[in-house]
């Protein structure tokens, strides 16, 4: 069961990790945002940076979602939480209602960019992107791009998740009745943003459900999500058949005042769908989609978050949290993928799409699970039919059942095509997935490892600039600047760890040869000595080659008939 | 420097694993093969099986590459060797010379396959792939497949590379000049077949590079590949300019003699593609590739592996070995993917591929590398069609270059998704690519990985039987049969450790929950209750539950209103 001490915090104020990564050191980018439009000071957005610092004299900016802790000294007040840096920003006028917002005037970053406003949080994101603000607003504006930016959570600092932008990556977290403490959910939060993770799911199910979500929000640089039927259904003693609408909105409310960003909600998992599920391999795998059929199939009545969404809407749009529409049918195995209880739910989400939207509050839908490779597409095809190309955020998903201990990597394969496909954020999952609570170290494999899913996609996508860093570190290692490979690597110290145990000594990081091949072997080495010979010789195009200047190759056997010179330590 | 002791192999002894895996057994299924149609007597095939036992009195075979280290009380005789099985076996004559063959009378798998004869080998595999013989036998006839079977490795269990089969793994190992020994590359040979790799290639660069060839041969049962350059380079100490055509030769009848089954030629670099590479980012990076190219800058001449092609052909034929064609211009970063050097090279592969087949020997063609996932395809698609689709066999491709220490995971997405695209066979990538020298844990968790790209592109190609696997373990997995989850899994071990680090107790390995959600969230036992009580009253179709059966409600609620009792753990 559960332990902590009794200030949890005393002890997280040990764990948590701070300072800069391996050669890096934070910056914060500072941009003006003209608060004039809004009867407003100036603000100066101060835009994350992590800088890598190459051996070169050069250095990289990457994108940073690490907050202050990787600041040099910081020393951050996790009783007092992050600095609430919104707090100062222009807040613009409720955008009116309109012929697609009719219900009502709202303030909410999709309302607004509506109207055409640009708000301090589509600027801050446009220079962290490096795209313009236009393209920001226009695709918030049309519901293919969202902010998770609950105005509750000050501390934030703002991010978009959207196809036309890069991808990005949710790390779970959240104690459980079996295991974990407060303390410890708050360094995985450090801990998993220091590594890349964009967001963050508090999905705690155990004790202090309240206490640990506000010490994660207060602390929390990026947008965190719940799913608030698991504190529901903590309220009525674990019994689904016990819940109601009023115990759920009320929940709802207490963590939006508390500043949730994004909420998963299981509201297409209707009466009717439930058989649908029923002869599935794994039936339903959802825990909030097995809590709702329960409930259903309990009272032989229609989902009451179904029947409730519009209030429900509206609840969201006070605090501008965003709709994540729960897949409570997702297939749990390759057998169950792409079937109809699947497809019968996701119609159910673009109809809720639409309610969400024409009340102002923004929508992202969930998506699965474990698919094969070649159902992958169509999943992304009909949820953007079907719902109007809002967000796609999906778990994984796994290309197989069949390695339990490695669905990081079973699920990375599906999450690199589904994002390249389309999908805008991809949820990690763990070595321990299925198995067991990721620890610390797992949460890091999670996080690096969709990191390399989100990445590759945005490559194949095209995303301008994404091969910048690649092209970096491969520069690097040709031409044997170690350390700048390992800098430029997502998991530096992963990398240094591997090289170290092979050839720890600090000269093997200079050396122009690694422990692979040796340095007889070496194809790098080779590979640059030719290429200077050839450009020393004039043999740089295929002409000259074909020109035949045998007398260049005398010379070079003159000269000692060696392409690269021994070294010391062959 | 490599250090082992006087005999290698008494330090061998101690370190080979076996024994069986995780609640399996290893079994034969006796085939008997008609030996008339070769003037001989009748053959006892022994198909190796891996018999994985459920709790539940049913079983499950899977394909099994462990030799006979699995068997129960195995003591292998390394210095004996493993039997050799196929000294037994009836051998045709050689097929006559054909049309499609005018060079010579051949002895080889291609040859006889395309004399319409099935040998005991395609019959071997037939049986262990689950296949008519006359599948194997028309695949090899068209060079769609290949089997690596060099007549000096009787000890082999003969396999079969080729699109309409299962996707295989290969496992590289190999002592370098900087650190491991005899012993330790034995012992990995025998751990990666263990984990599933279906050939391994020794690519031992350093000290006895003869005598840890001689061991490693006599002790596998999958097919051995070799780069015969490495050790003709070691005969000119090193020095690339020194090879000539003559120490190549005997250096690959030397292996051929020892019975390596296939063997990397890289004699598509040729000297007017070397100016190609030059301005790459990352140059030439496969070493035989470098070597050729500064071969053919030091002379100024073409590569004498190309010019001798034909004579290396006639060797290869008489040990029935089969070519590998090396891409020794294979792209070694993204920027690099898909150029021009790398799509040169390939179309010099397909004329070295007619010649080839034209004298009677086997051909398959290696492929990248690094290469981002819209460019991945194209791969395929360019071999397939100037190399007569002889079976694609590709390392990797990394999908990135931004994760050293990850590029086991980075190149698993590629390797799905080229493999899912028809390449037959996967060189695994482990975590140490580019960074060290790989470890006996570095060897099953590149194996796994690799495994599971393989696999994952067996469902997707929708390979007979390849579901069987994903739908008991997932049916498992549902029904809280741990121990069978575990047994099913490509990794019994480590799945068995993630969930014993959380819930080590054996109760726990039949509790209807795990330490994710602990009892009351658990999706997969509401799920199952769910099932049952739509069951129990009649509403497992949407009729029934459109019928509105609201007293089936009332019933439920009357008996308690839960849909599952609660666990004394709760």
């Amino acid at each position: 069961m559960a332990k902590h001490a009794s200030n949890p915090m005393d002890e997280a104020r040990d764990q948590v990790t701070t300072g800069p990564i391996y050669r890096s050191e934070k910056l914060y980018d500072d941009v003006v945002f003209d608060g004039s439009p809004f009867d407003a000071e100036d603000a100066v957005l101060r835009i994350p940076v992590r800088r890598i610092n190459l051996t070169d004299g050069t250095h990289f900016d990457a994108y940073d979602t690490s907050g202050p802790y990787t600041e040099t000294d910081a020393d951050p007040d996790l009783h007092g939480g992050l600095p609430k840096i919104r707090e100062s920003w222009p807040t613009p006028a409720p955008a009116p209602a309109s012929s697609e917002s009719p219900e009502l005037a709202a303030s909410t970053q999709l309302a607004w960019a509506r109207a055409g406003i640009t708000t301090p949080e589509m600027a801050f994101i446009a220079a962290r992107e490096g795209v313009d603000a236009e393209l920001v607003r226009t695709e918030v504006a049309a519901g293919r791009a969202v902010i998770c930016a609950n105005r509750n959570h000050p501390e934030l600092e703002p991010m978009i998740i959207g196809k036309k932008f890069a991808v990005k990556v949710n790390a779970n977290i959240g104690n459980s009745v079996v295991t974990s403490s407060i303390a410890e959910e708050v360094e995985k939060m450090v801990w998993a943003t220091r590594w890349g993770a964009d967001t963050i799911m508090d999905l705690s199910t155990g004790a202090d459900i309240h206490e640990t979500r506000e010490w994660i929000l207060r602390n929390s640089p990026v947008p965190v999500g719940t799913v608030p039927i698991y504190q529901a259904l903590e309220k009525v003693n674990g019994d689904p058949a016990a819940l109601t609408w009023e115990i759920y909105r009320d929940t709802v409310i207490e963590q939006a005042e508390q500043g949730v960003d994004y909420m998963t909600v299981h509201a297409g998992v209707l009466l009717r769908y439930v058989p649908l599920a029923a002869n599935r391999v794994t039936g339903i795998v959802s825990r909030g989609g097995s809590i709702m059929a329960a409930w259903c199939l309990a009272h032989h009545r229609e989902s009451f978050l179904y029947e409730n969404f519009a209030e429900l809407c509206d609840i969201f749009a006070r605090y501008d949290i965003t709709f994540s529409l729960g897949d409570g049918l997702r297939p749990g195995s390759i057998a169950d993928a792409n079937d109809e209880a699947q497809f019968a739910e996701l119609r159910t989400l673009g109809e809720l799409t639409k309610i969400a939207k024409s009340r102002g509050v923004q929508v992202m839908i969930e998506g699965p699970g474990h698919v094969p490779m070649h159902k992958i597409a169509e999943n992304v095809r009909l949820e953007e039919e079907w719902c109007e190309e809002a967000p796609f955020y999906t778990l994984g998903p796994l290309a197989t059942d069949i390695a339990p201990g490695y669905d990081h990597i079973t699920s990375a394969i599906g999450a690199a095509m589904i994002a390249q496909a389309g999908t805008a954020m991809l949820c990690y999952v763990t070595p321990k997935e299925h198995l067991g609570l990721p620890d610390r170290d797992d949460v890091k494999v999670g996080v690096i490892t969709y990191k390399i899913a989100a990445h590759s996609a945005d490559l194949a996508k095209g995303l301008p600039r994404a091969q910048e860093r690649d092209d970096a570190l491969s520069k690097a290692r040709f031409e044997f600047r170690w350390h700048d490979q390992f800098a430029l690597a997502l998991d530096p110290d992963t990398a240094l760890y591997y090289h170290d145990e092979t050839l720890p000594a600090e000269p093997a990081k200079t050396a122009h040869f690694c422990s692979m091949c040796g340095p007889k072997f070496c194809s790098m080495r080779i590979s640059q000595d030719v290429r200077d010979y050839a450009k020393e010789h004039g043999l740089e195009t295929v002409e000259a080659i074909e020109a035949g200047m045998a007398e260049k190759s005398e010379e070079f056997e003159a000269a000692g008939g060696r392409v690269y010179l021994p070294l010391s330590a062959e």
